[in-house]
Formats: C-alpha cells, sequence, structure tokens
C-alpha cells in the first residue's frame, strides 16, 4: 500500500462521520464527538445513529450516510460494538468513504468467534480499498489540524513529534509526558489489531509526513517485525521504539491484548539496533530521546563531554551515558591547558565530567569553560548541567553561543520545579537547545544521539 | 554519638548565626540568609562578617559572635573560604556554639593541602564537641520549622519524608521531583564529606524523629558502609537508597567530588538488601518507593493483583513488577467464580492482570472488580490502572472502600495531565492510597513495598 497518498485523507479528512452517537456520555461515540468539538477541528463533522436522531451537543444526529445531504465524507468512525462495526464497514465501502477507524475491541483478541468478525472486516477493507485503523484502538490524532478522533478526550501542545502505538494506554501516557517535557505532538494513531493498516503503513506515511521530525513506537509484539524495521530503516528520520512484555508472563498478557503474541524483548533490541530504530525502556526514555532527536542538530560521534557546577547530577549522568555506548571522551591537550588557565584556576580538575563545583555558578565562569568542552576535537556532544538559582544568572546566552558556534549539539539539564524550568527550556529549545530536568533523561537523549550518529557512521563505512 | 540528643540543636535552632554575608547576591552567605528569610524561619538570624558591617536584606551585620547582644548562638552556618571556616569554627568552639554547618568545599577532595585543612576541622569539632554538618554541603533543611539553611533558595511542601544525600545537586533534584509528586518533605540533609557527622548519625536521629515516617538516602560512597548498614537496620522505618557511580569510570570522578572512593554498585545492592534497606536506580524510582512506604499501610508479602481497563500500561507494570521482585499472584478460585459472574460477564478473563478493557472505564464497573482482587487471598498488593476521562466518574469512592474494607495497599496509575491528577492524589492519598502517573512509577511504589514485606517475612522466619 503506497502510504503517503493512502493515508492521506485518514490524517486530513475534510468531513468526518461518527457512527454510534447518542446523548450518553458513557458511550464512546459521544467522547469522540465530544473530543473533535473541543479539539477545535474545522472540518465538517456528521454524528450518525440509526434511531436516536435529534441533536447532540448541537451537532444534528443523521440515520446513516444516506441521510448526509452534502457531499462524500472523508473519514468515518465506528463507535459501535465489534458487530455493527463489520455492517458500518461494508456501508462505508458501498458509499466510498475508504477511511473507517474502527474503536470496538473484541476481535480476535477475545477467541475464535472474534477471529471471524476480523476476517470480514479484512475482506471488505480489501474489496473496497478501505484504510482501516484498528479494531481495537483509542482512535488517530493529528493535530496539525486539531483532528482529535480519539475517546479520551485531551489536546496537546503541537510539535514534531509522530507516535504509533499499539496500546492507546500507553500512547496517551506518552502524549502526557511529551507535553510535559513541552515536546509537541504532530500525529499519534493507536494501530489495535492491524487488521489492515499495519506499523509499516503508519511508518511509510510518516516517514514523508513533512510534520514530522521524529517517529515514536510502542510495540507489544507483531509477527511482522522484519517488515517494520525494513519500513524504519528506509525512513530518513530518527525513530525510537519500546518494546513494551519484556517477560514471558507478560508476554502472555499481551496475547490476549492486541491478539498478538509478543516476541523476545532482547532480540526486538538487538533488530531494532540493527535496523537504525533506537530502542528505549520506559515512557520518559522514550520522550527524552526523542527531544533530543527531534530538536537538536546531529551528532558526529558518541563522544560526550560534560560540564557541571554540581558534582552528584554529573555522576548519574556519567553512569548513564556509559550504559547506554556513550564515550566519556579525554580532553585535548589544548583544552587541558586552556582549563588550567581559566578563571578558577588550579581548581578545577581537567577531566571529564568538567566539575566546576560551587564556584562555577555563575553564567560567566560557567560560559567560559562550556566553551572550552564544546571546541574540544574529541567532543562530539555536550552535556550542561547547570541549576537555575534566583540570585545568580543562568548561562543562557554562554550555552546559546556555545551551540551555534560549535554547531555541536549541547543537551541542558535543569533541575528546577517546572514554573522556572519552562521559562529557559523555551529560549533554548527554539534555538535547537533541548533542555531536561532529571539527569538521566538528559543522558538519554545523548544516548539516542550518539545511537544515531554510530548508526550512520558504521553505514558509511560498510 | 548520641544521634537524638546531639543533633536536636541543628535541626531545631532558635538562633542562627550566618558568617560571610555581605551585600553581593554573587556570595553563598547572601544566598544562606535569602533562603532562610524567604523560607519563613522564624528564629534570630545574626549576619556576621568581619568588615563590612551595616545591613542586608534589612538584618542588621554583626562583626562577629562576640558583637551578638542576646543570648546564645545554636546553630552557625559557615559561608566562608576552606580556610577562614576553619577559623569560624574554632571561634565558635570557643564560644560555645556546639552545631556548625561548613558550606565550602576544597578539603580532602582537593588534595593533600585540603586534607591537612579537614583534619583540622575534625580536631576541633572533638575538642569542642561541636556537631560539624559538611563540609563541602548544600547545607540542611527542617521543613517543621521552615529552616532552609542551604545556599539553592527553595520551599517544597511539607510532608513525612526525610533525606540524606550525599549531592547537594541530586538532593536538590530529589526533592524538586519529591514535591512534583505530591510527596512532602520534613529534614534534608547534605552531608558533604562527613568528617564529622556521618550517614549513621543522621540515620540515628531521624530514626527516632517524630516527623519522619520513610528516609532516603543519596550515596556515592562511603569507608563506613557497615556502620551506615547496621545503623539504617535498627531503624523501624523504611529507609531507600539510591547508590550513584555505578561504573568504574564514574568511581573515579566520585573520588574527587567528596574525597570518598565509590564501592562496587553491586556489592552495595547486595548489602542494603541484605540489611532491609530498599536500593533504587534512579531519583524517579526513589521517590515513588518513598512515597508508597510512606503513604500506604504495610503489605503481608509480595503477591501484587493488578485490575485495569487498558491493557497496555497493565504489561509495562507487570514487566517492572516482575524484574522487582513481586509476584503476579494467580486469583483464587472464588475470585475466579465471581469474576465471572461479573457485569462484564465472560468478556473479562480472569487472570492477572484483570484486563477489563474499554468496557471497565466507568466506576461502578471497575469499583466491582477492583473490590473482588483486594479480597482476594492470594493478593497482598494491588495495582489500580485507571485513566481519568472528563466524561467518566472517576472511581474514588470505590478505591477508597476497597482500600478501608480489605487493609491491603491499593497503589492507583493515573495517568492524567498534571492538574487532573493532582485533584484525585490528594483525595486519595489523604486516605493512605498513592496516586502515580507513570506504570512503572506505581511498579516501583509497590516493589518498594513487597521488599519490606519480606524483609521482614524473613526475619521472623530465622
Amino acid at each position: 500500500m503506497d502510504g503517503k497518498s493512502a493515508l492521506e485523507g485518514l490524517f486530513y479528512p475534510q468531513s468526518i462521520a461518527i457512527f454510534g452517537v447518542s446523548n450518553s456520555p458513557q458511550r464512546v461515540g459521544y467522547s469522540v464527538l465530544y473530543s473533535l468539538l473541543r479539539s477545535g477541528y474545522r472540518g465538517k463533522i456528521y454524528p450518525i445513529h440509526p434511531v436516536s436522531g435529534g441533536t447532540v451537543m448541537g451537532c444534528r444526529v443523521y440515520r446513516s450516510l444516506d441521510d448526509i445531504p452534502e457531499g462524500k465524507v472523508q473519514l468515518a468512525i465506528a463507535c459501535v460494538n465489534e458487530r455493527a462495526t463489520v455492517e458500518i464497514v461494508k456501508e462505508c465501502g458501498r458509499r466510498g468513504v475508504t477511511n473507517v477507524v474502527c474503536i470496538a475491541g473484541g476481535y480476535r483478541e477475545s477467541g475464535e468467534e472474534g477471529g471471524l468478525l476480523e476476517k470480514e472486516l479484512k475482506e471488505l477493507a480489501k474489496t473496497y480499498k478501505i484504510s482501516l485503523v484498528g479494531p481495537n484502538t483509542l482512535g488517530i490524532i493529528n493535530n496539525e489540524i486539531d483532528l482529535y478522533a480519539v475517546f479520551h478526550p485531551c489536546r496537546f501542545r503541537k510539535g514534531p513529534v509522530s507516535f504509533i502505538s499499539q496500546s492507546g494506554g500507553v500512547g496517551h501516557t506518552l502524549l502526557i509526558q511529551a507535553d510535559e517535557a513541552g515536546l509537541g505532538v504532530n500525529k499519534w494513531v493507536g494501530v489495535g489489531n492491524r487488521t489492515v493498516l499495519d506499523f509499516p503503513d503508519y511508518l511509510n506515511y510518516l516517514g514523508s509526513d513533512p510534520g514530522t521530525r521524529a517517529i515514536g513506537i510502542f510495540i507489544e509484539g507483531t509477527e511482522k517485525a522484519g517488515e517494520l524495521v525494513r519500513a524504519a530503516s528506509q525512513i530518513d528520520k530518527p525513530v525510537v521504539a519500546y518494546k513494551g512484555a519484556r517477560t514471558r508472563e507478560s508476554d502472555f498478557h499481551a496475547l490476549t491484548h492486541t491478539g498478538s503474541m509478543a516476541g523476545s524483548y532482547k532480540v526486538y533490541h538487538d533488530i531494532f539496533r540493527q535496523f537504525g530504530i533506537y530502542p528505549v525502556d520506559s515512557i520518559p526514555e522514550m520522550v527524552a530521546s526523542l527531544k533530543a532527536l527531534a530538536l537538536a542538530p546531529p551528532a558526529r560521534g558518541k563522544r560526550v563531554g560534560v560540564v557541571t557546577h554540581s558534582a552528584g547530577p554529573s555522576i548519574l549522568i556519567a553512569d548513564e551515558l556509559l550504559r547506554g555506548g556513550c564515550l566519556l571522551s579525554s580532553f585535548t591537550e589544548r583544552t587541558v591547558e586552556k582549563i588550567s588557565h581559566g578563571p578558577l584556576g588550579a581548581a578545577v580538575i581537567p577531566k571529564n565530567p568538567l566539575d566546576l563545583t560551587g564556584s562555577g555558578g555563575t553564567g560567566e565562569i560557567f560560559g567560559y569553560y562550556l566553551e572550552l568542552v564544546a571546541f574540544d576535537h574529541n567532543v562530539d556532544i555536550v552535556v550542561a548541567i547547570f541549576f537555575p538559582h534566583e540570585l545568580w544568572r543562568f548561562p543562557r546566552q554562554e550555552i546559546l553561543a556555545a551551540g551555534r558556534r560549535s554547531g555541536k549539539p549541547i543537551l541542558v539539564c535543569a533541575p528546577a520545579p517546572a514554573p522556572v524550568w519552562e521559562q529557559e527550556r523555551k529560549e533554548l529549545e527554539e534555538c535547537s537547545i533541548p533542555v531536561f530536568r532529571d539527569p538521566h533523561e538528559a543522558a538519554w537523549g545523548a544516548c539516542a544521539m550518539a545511537f544515531r550518529a554510530s548508526y550512520f557512521s558504521e553505514r558509511v563505512a560498510q
């Protein structure tokens, strides 16, 4: 399936029909309509219910697709049970609606009978050339046009990252955490049972989607891992994958969730790396990795230089950098020489991480050493640790200058309460310098960048 | 040293002298004064500077301890360089000030000369029976009396957890993250070089401190690990430890930080566990563990029952529970029977985690199954996953009832944007039910409780 053309109508519909909307807020259809209205989607919305009629939240409810007077519906969202969904997909096919999101579960994940229903869905989609999302999904989001076709009403900041998630709950949590990290979302899809559209289809589409700069995947398991990694490797954008179901017991649980057995965790990790997909182990690591990859200029290698005025956090970062495959490079002789002649003199030991101690907490002093590390030939990625202090100037100008002049990625770790952090974050991130609050997050960002640099240099070397 | 009596004056001083206060906001002394004034400490504060005099932030500056008219100073904070600090400790000793916090670094961590100065400090403390914190520390906090004697001005919510940190930066980050998790702090100390007061002294004190319900330790390394773990094991409160400097390279860095070589990471972990200290691997894990241990009633075992209406997060939680030593118990026949007769009928597969699917997102249905799991004889700890939804009622009453009636710890995972989460969090946590936002955090909390249950049952068995 040609991802781009086929999925364009799915993510950029000008009109949406929602099947199964009545005046009951407990029902999924009501939530989807509420969500679309609240997010400010500006296309046409047609709630459909065969019996109830009337209006819901001020929208007229139609009885069927035939009942809709104006032109063609571009996207249908089926918010009815598993049997009725099959009928709706049939109706959509007959009426030329080629994009359908099927919310209901109750298919192959629930047993034999559901499996047969799912086959019907698959055949209908084939017959009518329908791009079918799900079934068993939270829905889809295109933040560019304020399209929140999901049954969990929400709203997140706009930005360059898109997500493909095999779990609505985990995918929703990713959105929450990305938003709070200041990382905006572009598109989001819950793949559900992947009866028709599968990981490779979404990857192909997002790979050529101009609004998407980096892609995060949450995966429980797939029998088509090969296609997935090949699709990812052909994309010229960073792809980060989080594989759930690490242990045998949770494997079993994943089987009954979206109907696919989760494979061996380690095998997935190894294959991901081999194909240039960066594997992570948690939601915060996914967000931190995507943030670094989406915001900072690419790194040329995996050698990290750390500058700090507080030793402890630099130790935690060093731990995590080394665990994640980075190198803590030795500084060049030239840098060592310049460190010894710096404003703090011999009090600064010229090693990496470079600890300026309490005296390095002023902007000017911090800036002097940061510049040295950023220009060191043995350093590909810089991590700068600075605790915002009410009375001391944050070295924003120095960090911006070091980033601009060296052309290297600079990752800032600035632990502070959210409101304080938010201000520095915004100004630095507008200039391609990602700012993290937790030491591990900064290290994860650096590791993701180092992985990508190594992947490309190894590919060139082959 | 008798922890309780000796450290009472340190944490509950009625008068404080700050050495090294001038009108320069860049200086540490200025920051400490600012911090104490802003936090609302109600004791007497005497800024001291031998030359400058005048006033700083409206406070009269004295020339020396002799210059202070009224009575005795109970706590002195030395905010001057390493040499002048030695003189101040001498002055304090002569004038009967027996609690001194020494902020400056530049002692044994910086080489031989500093080592000699540190010896002087140690001898003076011995001669004059001084409880000396540091040197090379951010300071101390007693949130009960709004005492923020630190040079990084801050303010965090009050609560039951106290911290002992070998790094000011990591300790400060712990406070930030605890605060945002809704976990309040009682006391906090940066141990610095531990020249006089060491981990065991602080542990002994906090162990009998009525305001402290659980203790978090961040440790880089100590040559007195044996004393530390023995002290911890004699305390009737949960102790959680985070050991930095995991790798050899970061070991080397820790050596030059607070002057002590960090030991083998794995050895620390094993010894911690053996003595009932729960080891964690990150700041968020520390906060989640302390939150569960401080808020929830103790668990009777390590068998966890999980209830969810979204499968993905339960898979992540299962992964982390199994990794952390919990068991995902099978439900009893009675529970299995009742599940099959529940409101969702055969659609719910009676296994653990118990996935109610999308249909379980209503308060009544969720509550029915939660109650079954909470009362199952094979379950010691319950994890309830519920995504707060704008249109659907959060099962707050059901969760509270299950907790109250079963007497078992219930940990809630409720991923939501901060403002939504905050409301549910507050009401549930007031009733001893901790609420987490990230699936791993909920699992970490359960693992910490399971560890403590196992530790006590093994101790009883011996």
